[in-house]
């Protein structure tokens, strides 16, 4: 229903059914959907084009701090995408301490609406979501900008999005070597066992980021420092090679990204207005500018912008995470769900009324 | 907990138990709490206390607009109450045309979180909450403004606050004579007839604005302009009376304000960074400044500045409405929903881990 002025409605606006019953999905039931990863990257290509060719509506990110009360805050996501009709807010609370109460440090609660009537249709846990579309954003990236037929995966970094970006990059590009390091000696040979498992092939543990970095064709590094480190060097990084930093703290050589052939970021607004991410620090004292910019990820899916033009330059690419990509994910998760009879539905109204 | 850093944690934080549920309360659930309105005023009260104190954290609203593709868009307000510590985030969605489709043009949604962990323990309807809150603010802004036994209560509008308004407000004062203009006949005549029943005594609708403001004590001016029109004249308002102006667009003469002899705000910050709003325009010219405002009713009912000081001044009283408000409230509605076991409890994790 495009361009709803009163002049435009042609045809009577149909009623609302009563009752409005919306989906509530658990994180056992998110989990339990099991949604092909092939279908998962899928939706968040449509997500990334959609933002590409400026079919969404994405104010900046905001935040609710409770510090110096809890070390907590809420981060809140909010969009809309225009291809699939839906608008949504994603509300995550972090919180450093989590752990003593047995509960992850992230957890997300998303709410979908109806974007013609504001009516909210689903409401989830969005702690897996956050994950897979972080996940599926990184893969998607690969798609479009890595060197070809990679061999090495480098990985640093053995938690939470870790366990998505592996497995969806490696059925894509079936490695014949996957390197995992990461801060504890312990999480990375877990991750490595487990993953090796999962993938049925070797994933190898490595004592130093440089061992994960070298000659790798794809670095990832999802490092979750508290404080700036060097983990990546420039002379590391082998001509070709994709190389994408998303942690919240710069982990790399201040100069590393301007010595790679091309800068990619998901949105290049909101890198600049919000203070956390990797390469903010770089923003903020001024070198890193717009002219650095060869564009975003959503231009070269939607193929405004070529993504690789030489099979020797090195590409980095930054990404941040958006609500578009949550919004994607969650309406795909919620139409799974409806199809395969997962979920507690709920009444939010019996008998509405023009008020 | 307050000051939750590692070296403050002398006893062990409690595992938080398994499964994590929480209540969904649908509007008609929230509607037959039937909570009474004495203590709907008083919670908002230890709102704006909490606020007076500065023992809350409210960022400003934040908005979702999807014109031109709808004539809709959302309000994102989201806030902490320290005295309940209780973290909130509402949504809602103000679209022209939901009539049309059988429904209220605003449809809310309340979440609530635990404060220290990020858990979520409440979900509504909160449309009616945005309502009575509306009312509760106006009737406690009342209670420390207004002149001693007012008799006449002037109201202009007769729609959704409305109902709350004039119900709160009598159940305080027990009015002689109150009066209710609104743009269409119909609508103040109903409202007329059916607020008469309810309170039991005669509410009379009056053809013009003027009718409504002359010789009253308290003025209510709760319309819902599209453009800005006046309704209320400085040499209609009498001396004493209190006038709570709260519609989104300009209904008065521009100078009426400076004519009064103090103007108390909910929160001037935010009355400065949103465009929307009574004396929006009056700020954006430059005209409305810092020192003209006396200071925020919560300091008021906090008791860090007096209210009244004159049995002849004119107050002027302009909420916008906030977070605070709708966090007291929807805190309430879950306890006492929990008291009388209404609602729909939802299942969020069955079995959290740390990760």
């Amino acid at each position: 229903m495009p361009g709803e002025n009163i002049e435009d409605i042609d045809e009577p606006i149909e009623k609302v059914e009563a009752p409005i019953k919306l989906l509530f999905l658990s994180k056992e039931e998110v989990d339990s959907l099991d949604i092909p990863n092939d279908r998962i990257v899928e939706e968040i290509e449509k997500g990334l084009e959609a933002h590409g060719n400026d079919d969404v509506v994405m104010p900046p990110k905001d935040h609710l701090e409770l510090e110096p009360k809890y070390e907590g805050h809420y981060n809140l996501l909010k969009g809309y995408v225009g291809t699939i009709d839906v608008a949504g807010v994603k509300v995550i609370g972090d919180y450093y301490y989590n752990y003593l109460r047995g509960l992850p440090s992230e957890l997300a609660m998303l709410t979908l609406y109806r974007s013609d009537s504001g009516v909210p249709f689903a409401i989830m846990d969005a702690t897996q979501i956050t994950w897979m579309r972080t996940g599926a954003v990184t893969a998607a990236g690969a798609k479009h900008l890595a060197p070809e037929d990679p061999k090495i995966l480098g990985h640093i970094g053995s938690r939470g999005t870790a366990w998505y970006n592996v497995p969806m990059l490696d059925s894509m590009f079936d490695f014949d070597e996957i390197r995992v390091n990461s801060k504890r000696a312990e999480s990375r040979e877990r991750f490595a066992e487990e993953m090796g498992e999962q993938l049925g092939k070797e994933v190898t543990p490595v004592d130093t980021s440089r061992e994960a970095v070298e000659d790798a064709d794809i670095i990832i590094d999802a490092s979750r420092l508290t404080e700036p480190k060097v983990l990546e060097r420039e002379e590391w990084i082998k001509p070709g090679a994709l190389f994408i930093p998303y942690g919240a703290v710069l982990s790399m050589e201040r100069d590393l990204p301007f010595q790679m052939d091309k800068i990619i970021v998901d949105d290049w607004a909101q890198a600049k207005s919000s203070t956390i991410g990797q390469l903010y620090p770089l923003i903020e004292d001024g070198s890193l500018r717009d002219e650095h910019i060869y564009g975003e990820i959503g231009e070269v899916v939607a193929g405004l912008k070529e993504g690789r033009t030489d099979p020797d330059e090195r590409i980095l690419f930054w990404h941040k995470g958006f609500a578009v990509s949550d919004i994607m994910l969650g309406n795909l998760a919620h139409d799974v769900a409806r199809e395969k009879g997962i979920g507690q539905e709920v009444t939010f109204y019996e008998n509405p009324e023009p008020r």
